[in-house]
């Protein structure tokens, strides 16, 4: 065995750090590819025809950016229990982060085959991919007594659970809908994020 | 009732921190579009030309930068009151970075149409933007005692409405201006950050 | 003799600050080449034949994103035990990251020359150059104790040792197989990382 | 007057936060440009070949990492003995940031021009304006005991100063030097952040 004053109990604010600058560039990097052409006259029709030719760019880096601050939220609130990290919850953890990265590739291609199954797919995928990650982390975190110290109330176990694996199941379905009906299904990936807004059992919790 | 030791009170913490990498990131990207050609010969007059090419770029990337620092000055005194935060408090910050995340792009089409309406429209919808998302964020966190726990004089109060609402109103007459004389509203938008330089009553209240 | 009430303690806590960032940030842009074509039809086989181009570049992105985690995870280890930090230490740690700043860039060499043993010997260097530096940086600190209050196990020192300069000698081994078994060689870079995951005696010590 | 309790005291910390992530991505971003070609073939002469074509590129990259590691740790030591910010701290610092960012931009232009006095004058200005913007930070911080509540050593603040201000006068006389002998003045540039590993009086007052 070993002594307990040799033991190191690393604090989870570092990986806290990490994840907080990879989400930072992720979503910044969303509105790189973003731009506009010179103009040459100042009529107004050249500007908005421009501005028409990335309309879906903005909108797929806008929807991308809030999905990513979602997922912020429930990765910051994955952090209000948990207080210690282990070789493990730092891997799952990376993982998290490696899906998280993938955001804004996949959000390209999504604003260039928008309505099209693949765009939808690939994207729905990536998304589904994060949540289900930060869930098995979470789930990791939660049943390990020695990295939280805290008790967790059952109901907030429940409530996060469903929130981390809705939208999965969500994504899932407005990918089979995106293969006949991709316009109807690209709504749900913008309503989606909405639907988060609402104010919920969890927020009780809260200040 | 929830039992307030089942509470959690997420400091402000990580959210500061979010916020730093974005703008972090955000104000380095600024420069990336920059570029100089490759030089010929060692005549001076090559190397004012190739200057002379890039000169509108450098100036409104200095021009962005200076805002990009204001704004992380006033986010950052938000921050000086506001102590703890919740969900509508976070998705406030997260559609105030995301203004932030577009003055990259609005900056690169800002300096490719300086004396057209549309560039200066453009630059001037995104910084009017961060600064009223700023300020509704302020708005919430300053009317919730929970999230706020020190008093608040009512002088900064009235001051600070009055540092976020007042550029988007000079960023307003700009665009008008713009219309048909874009080399003075262009000025408008260079003198506007100089001006937050100017000592004011908020100043007493620092160090 | 300078009085000890002037000298400073700088922590270690900025630099690790610094080095969350700039991982943060390589781990993002490893990403950023990646790009996939506009589909034209609902096809399935063209979504994966675009796929199949760049499937390469996606699994050394992984590696490397998986490597970069390690690496992040050994880095966080050191900062475990070193607290404070001098001139030297800090220098160390800057030539440790700037190995870290060019893994996206053997990253995408590797990609583009896979099974040719140039890709494999310049993603090999660099990531043994940053194991040998963190390695350095590491030894460094814990022989001095004004950086290191903690005293530190003789069995964490014999294995972190062992873990820092193992991989370097696996990629040696590595490397000199490119010449003449390519992908034996880029098996072994596939599996290394996964190597790292297996439970090992410093688990003991974490939580 | 304000009374003593609603005055702020905005600590250093976030500021400090701000400029570890700028230092960070402008460190990272100095090797996107790097690019080597697709091999066509296992020789060794082509990769040595692809090498020799990007060597220029790598130096100016390395040379830039280190420099901007040694301002890092500069800019880290004002924070040692500044602990507290007002507007002003932080629009110097703001404008130190913003000449950190444009050293990527200026490296670039050094890579590609590098035995022209155009290369070495941009960046050396790049570098001189970095310094000289710290310097005066510096000194509208010590000169403040409400920003700075530790008592400072005479030979602190001497050598300190010395250290900011030698390089910019290095690189002006390395900027005149390029003008009839190119590669002289590129050797100051390369010793130059060697020199700053040389231990100094400043090293006694730390751990």
């Amino acid at each position: 065995m070993i002594p307990e004053e040799q033991k190191v109990k690393p604090g989870s604010g570092r990986l806290e750090a990490l994840g907080d600058g990879i989400f930072a560039v992720a979503m910044t990097i969303l509105v790189i590819p973003l731009s506009l052409p010179v103009m040459h006259t100042k009529s107004l029709y050249e500007f908005i025809n421009a501005f028409h030719e990335i309309w879906t760019d903005i909108i797929c880096c806008v929807i991308s950016f809030i999905v990513l601050g979602i997922m912020w939220f429930g990765h910051h609130m994955v952090f209000q229990y948990v207080k210690f990290i282990n070789r493990y919850f730092i891997f799952l953890g990376v993982l998290f982060y490696m899906f998280v990265c993938f955001v804004p590739f996949s959000t390209s291609f999504l604003a260039h085959n928008a309505l099209l199954w693949q765009g939808q797919f690939l994207y729905g995928l990536n998304l589904s991919m994060c949540n289900i990650t930060l869930f098995i982390q979470w789930k990791y975190g939660i049943n390990r007594p020695s990295l939280m110290p805290k008790q967790l109330p059952d109901v907030i176990k429940k409530q996060a659970s469903f929130l981390l694996l809705i939208s999965p199941v969500v994504y899932i379905v407005a990918i089979i809908i995106s293969t006949f009906a991709p316009a109807v299904s690209l709504g749900i990936f913008i309503i989606t994020p909405v639907l988060y807004l609402v104010p919920g059992k969890l927020d009780q919790y809260l200040p």
